[in-house]
């Protein structure tokens, strides 16, 4: 589990990936600038957990806030109160990374519970009980999430007895509140007793793919195979993959993806060799309000991690170096995008619309949202 | 200068290309375990300059021998048994790396030097003379094919005030007797008052882009960009590059081209964006012998390269790991091969036996190979 509540529920702890696979770190956060920093620092990462983080933290904060910080039972103030500072602490959040819109989906979620909850009246401790409420609700609606993404997926990848996917970065168990996103239909095919192949990106700069994905699937007994990112042309052509399998930051209103960078190259790989590409992703990726990948903003990590990535110097000081953390992929590179409420396929405006249409119905029904 | 003669002729000495960009580390090689172990380490690499490592390696060798290994100028034995002793030594060498076609090729060439040499008699004295000034030539050939080919190359770069342009792992000084090949335009154009624009792929494992090709090319005042391997779709996408230049390992007869790994990725990115992309090679790495891309041995590297690339752990030790050094570029994905003889365009087949056929004429005219 990538996260958990602190047993005083003031703050949380998170294991710390970027000491992976090294060393299994547990950190405990219990003020802002810590969940700040651990989001923006790629402590936690995965769109969706990034979300889930932002929404535990509030939800700690506010409680530990009541409470006067004093770790006392006691609280103290009125909800309204609490609900401005919640308002601030979901401005300064918001900011920690650009591009994953999960982020700035679970603030409002959660700012919108704070509100809702001051306009009610009552005490800050009942304040900080809905937005830990709210929390849990977010991270049970990711988990189900996952396993219905995976569901959906699998259907995609045929019955054979083990087929042979390729990968990107980090999607998994790590990367959100269950069996991840574009890993869930590998977890669940193995549960099936079918021996997937997966060949993962090591994904620099971070290598997330060689660091996490490779960690978590060979713990759960998958065969994984890490390759550098540029020898996936090579994978491909030798291994003729049943299908990429991608997450996404964040998907346009016409089926863009922005998702970590190399995933578009992969895109073009996928198409030169007639490879499915599926992009598998949460709702909550999909920004209706984004026309399309042009609009995206596109986060620009520092230049320390190619000059110096694992202690040595890579790259000579004089040069420059350019390190988008993401890119985009055209959504007609995309063969299908699979989110919890299934399989769209092009053209993707209307497909996608449905989709979050659907969810926004699902979590409106009383106890929606975090049924499978 | 990344190799040159010790003072006595007995030795050479390299600069180790696994050191920088950190250290600038020259290395003095005197015996067949380190030219060898140079090689097979990549503290020299790049083709061309494999080849004429091996050549300075085995003229210095050849003279140690003859004078006894006591560093005397007197020479001992017969021309006849130091050429057997100089063709286990080729045998030896030849196997330091299989792919690169130019250290079978500048092998051949030094081994029948020996022969030739032997069947007219004479002292070892002699004979390692004649390899001293075989290897002398090779380097010279190799510094006015760069020259040539820089020139052949440019010619498809436009006029433009400052191109910009893509290029992978290294292909410089560092890699050949010269300014390089696929490097050769930079330079050139450099030279002559244009501003080039070069985008490094960092190019994992070993990352030789931002390693070597940074350094060589930021110490001539280029302005160059290095990237991770997986933001070259982002590149491309954004910045339009006028051409793709990449160097080759090994160009089979019908144009399939192996090179460092991550070379096909880009050749599939460059057709998907119609940007030109360009092989630039001597005829030296031309194997006529070789069908097609199928036929060439692929190197595999080490596990640890990906595992423990710099100083910390990347990968768990339970994943797998898949590390080929090179992979090989259709033919048909190729916009045109530049070696010194010329520019070549599909079909490949005619088009490279013709200058192949041309840079056996010009090494048969008296004097031939080393003029531009």
């Amino acid at each position: 589990m990538p996260i958990h509540w602190l047993p005083d529920g003031e703050g949380i702890a998170i294991l710390d990936q970027t000491a992976l696979p090294e060393r299994v770190l547990v950190r405990e956060l219990r003020d802002l600038e810590g969940v700040e920093e651990a989001i923006r620092s790629l402590r936690v990462r995965g769109a969706p957990l990034i979300g889930i983080t932002a929404a535990m933290g509030l939800a700690a904060l506010a409680r530990s806030a009541a409470r006067g910080g004093t770790g006392s039972p006691r609280t103290e103030g009125s909800a309204a109160e609490l609900a401005r500072r919640v308002e601030e602490w979901c401005e300064r959040l918001a900011r920690a990374r650009p591009t994953a819109v999960n982020l700035s989906w679970a603030i409002r979620r959660m700012r919108d519970t704070a509100r809702r909850a001051a306009k009610h009246g009552g005490s800050a401790g009942q304040l900080a009980e809905r937005l830990r409420e709210e929390a849990d609700a977010i991270r049970r609606e990711d988990r189900d999430m996952c396993r219905r993404i995976g569901e959906h997926a699998l259907e995609l990848l045929g019955t054979g007895e083990g087929p042979t996917v390729m990968t990107h970065c980090n999607t998994g168990v790590l990367a959100t509140g269950g069996i991840g996103t574009a890993l869930a239909p590998i977890y669940l095919a193995t549960e099936r007793g079918r021996r997937v192949r997966v060949f993962a990106d090591e994904t620099r700069p971070l290598l997330q793919g060689s660091r996490l994905t490779a960690w978590e699937l060979a713990r759960a007994g998958v065969e994984v195979t890490v390759i550098a990112d540029g020898a996936a042309g090579a994978v491909m052509a030798r291994e003729r993959p049943a299908a990429v399998l991608v997450g996404a930051d964040r998907i346009a209103a016409n089926g863009d993806v922005a998702n970590k960078v190399g995933t578009y190259g992969l895109a073009v790989l996928a198409r030169h060799h007639q490879v499915p590409f599926y992009v598998l992703a949460p709702t909550s990726t999909v920004d209706l309000e984004t026309p399309t990948g042009a609009e995206i903003p596109i986060e620009e990590r520092s230049p320390e991690e190619i000059r110096r990535g694992f202690g040595s110097v890579t790259a000579p000081a004089e040069a420059r170096i350019w390190s988008p953390a993401f890119d985009v992929t055209p959504a007609e590179l995309v063969t299908a995008i699979v989110t919890e409420q299934g399989v769209a396929r092009a053209s993707y405006g209307p497909a996608l619309r449905e989709a979050v249409e659907a969810a926004g119905r699902e979590r409106a029904r009383p106890g929606g949202g975090d049924r499978p």
